[in-house]
């Protein structure tokens, strides 16, 4: 065989030819919950996530868990619906343009890093953080992806609450931000999440809407978003820096 | 009554010391029309189009007819969901976290302009063009709403395949962009379209992603968005244009 696949090329490109610049695109893969901020995947940072990695020339896989959501919130009334189920991967195709594959698919060799937006799907759908807190438990899948790619040393990017299943997978010490302590201004109504984290033996920093927290060691980058009540522009903006983070560590 | 309230002063100030620049933040309506491309707003486009708003200073209030969609499409399948409903306003709060109100109580008097992001929920739940293509009618509070703004000289602005609603509604001789024909790259699915607006008396332009098309006369701005099988950052760049072209018309 005097031929060498795509694979070969770019693989012994990568390991000779190495100078900083990635002359192929990354692949990114993010990590959806649904469609809702109070069930699903928030819609501005899902979206703000796929505008900022596009924009930054990377090419994005969409992924979710095919499992049912853990309830349905009427987002109109702030309360359950009844005798109403939604599955996670249907509700994410909403997001995703109809592009969204199994999460049981994602393993680290098929992407060069990871993101998950928030919404309280990454504590609904994604782990149990909504009801049992501290005693929280992670989706197998999601436990799964988070430790591959952690161990493959490829970045992962999580905003808003999402840090928590971080915070729960790797614990001992890894660096994440959750926002800021509630101040009694009424902008961080979920400061309470800081302490959980530490109880998993994370290491919460406290940052600002615009900021980015980087774990080097861990390649593990996050932001507030809507942790923050913020406006639309301040979330959609820290979004892309945490975005834009992850793609430097690639 | 010595004390005047802050709308009689609101109307003072603009009667009065109107220079052009306006020192009160604008309200624009946001009309919504679901959640998902497939049978409703499109998520990106909607979320560019509040993004666009907070970051130019303007207020925004989202609105939505609380009425059934015409249909549920699981978007990870791209078939129609058997035995299911969802109602507009409901799912449209999605988009909005929680902050939508009945289309019902939007009037000229309550925003300085109207925007409709587009989705076929504006061709399938805000209109049956969908069904009926040139034959098609709009609900009447769509119908209400877009002639109350036109009236009152208040800019609108609509993208993707929303500036149907203007067509129908305003029919002869109104500008409006719909992209442009299908070429043969396979990048413009939906060039179809143009025909039926030219149909309903409309003057189609052809734009490409990256432009408006601005209808002076009748404060009318327009947007392929996605009628263009762009990237996610094209969508978004373009729609930020719209908004930023309806707010210079306020």
């Amino acid at each position: 065989m005097f031929s060498l696949g795509r694979t070969a090329l770019r693989n012994i490109s990568q390991k000779y030819f190495s100078t900083g610049v990635s002359l192929q695109a990354p692949t990114v893969a993010v990590v959806l919950s649904g469609n809702g901020v109070f069930d699903g995947s928030e819609v501005h940072e899902a979206s703000a996530t796929l505008v900022s990695l596009t924009r930054a020339g990377a090419e994005v896989a969409c992924y979710a868990p095919d499992i049912a959501q853990m309830h349905v919130i009427d987002h109109s009334k702030g309360a359950p619906a009844e005798n109403e189920t939604r599955n996670v991967l249907a509700e994410s195709a909403r997001i995703a343009r109809g592009n969204v594959k199994p999460l049981s698919e994602l393993n680290s060799s098929g992407a060069d890093a990871v993101i998950f937006p928030g919404g309280f799907g990454a504590a609904k759908n994604l782990s149990d953080f909504a009801v049992k807190g501290p005693d929280m438990s992670v989706i197998p899948d999601v436990d799964r992806v988070l430790k591959d790619f952690h161990a493959a040393k490829k970045p992962i990017g999580l905003c808003c609450i999402a840090p928590m299943l971080a915070a729960k997978v790797f614990g001992d010490g890894v660096s994440i931000t959750l926002g800021k302590s509630d101040d009694g201004s009424g902008k961080w109504p979920y400061g309470g999440s800081i302490e959980a984290a530490k109880a998993l033996g994370a290491s919460p920093v406290e940052k600002s809407v615009e900021e980015v927290n980087v774990d080097e060691a861990n390649k593990i980058v996050t932001t507030p978003a809507f942790m923050f009540e913020g406006k639309f522009h301040e979330i959609h903006d820290g979004v892309s820096k945490m975005v834009n983070a992850v793609i430097g560590l690639i």
